[in-house]
């Protein structure tokens, strides 16, 4: 432990995902608990399949 | 809050997502929550990796 | 119920996927749970997103 | 399938739940799903578990 | 990897628990990947907060 | 986006949850996303419950 499921938009990409990785690893090392112990995947959704208020972000974040 | 994790089978598509977004949506804003804390993830899962009753839904529901 | 989300690295492919949704529902079959009633949703993630000790399997697992 | 997954706070209560359980079917049925395909899972995470804009629920959102 | 992540209803309890986490180890064990590397996450959920054809199963399934 | 769901044994508490919480939503706000787009769950899980290598946690590590 522990296990940690990340949820991003498609397109976040293999460098920021190695980004996430590496610093959430360090927030619990950081608490004590060993490195190799740190399980984190990254799953990346498209925005057509994340809603938020009501509306897919492919539509009502257009531009990000 | 809430957050909404949908599992379904690959190609359902955009148009039955959006719906699904939609709609679920509006089954929490009906409770008095509002909109825009609402967050629907949909998660396409190929039919040879969802199994029921021990076997793929590709072999069990080939025809669906 | 019940349930049964695996998670593994891209390329388990569709022989191992099937023989881990027959043998983890027989888990549940010998327990007396009705085959019928188990799930079970196999999702394949990228060595690149998927972390241990910080650092993506794809680095430090290059050879597995 | 479909399979969801429902995390709201601690508090929401069987009655929402059995709410959400069944208007959440209703949407899938209404795509035509047959509605015993449909499962739903309603997790209730306490305020103090639940982060949003980097504080618990339990701080930032004292009055809900 | 793998990580499993499992959904049963509340009072499945410890005895089942342990024999659950043992059994799905070896399914993994068997396809060659090391018994170490694999996790096994149970989590127990009241059949009120458990959906099934749009009703509780804690009415659906009273009996069991 | 992002949602974050943690994993960690029962008895994880507040204090660290609410420093789990607060760190990686830096992590996410270090590259450049809106600290308010940020949630973080965090599920404590019984130690009888989790699954390593075979063992539940709470006969395979006992003392920690």
């Amino acid at each position: 432990m522990p296990i940690v499921q990340v949820y991003v938009w498609r397109g976040f990409g293999e460098d920021k995902t190695k980004s996430v990785i590496e610093n959430i690893t360090k927030v619990f090392v950081d608490l004590g608990i060993p490195e190799h112990a740190v399980e984190v995947v990254v799953n990346e959704i498209p925005k057509s399949h994340w809603g938020v208020g009501g509306q897919p972000a492919s539509e009502k974040f257009k531009d990000i």
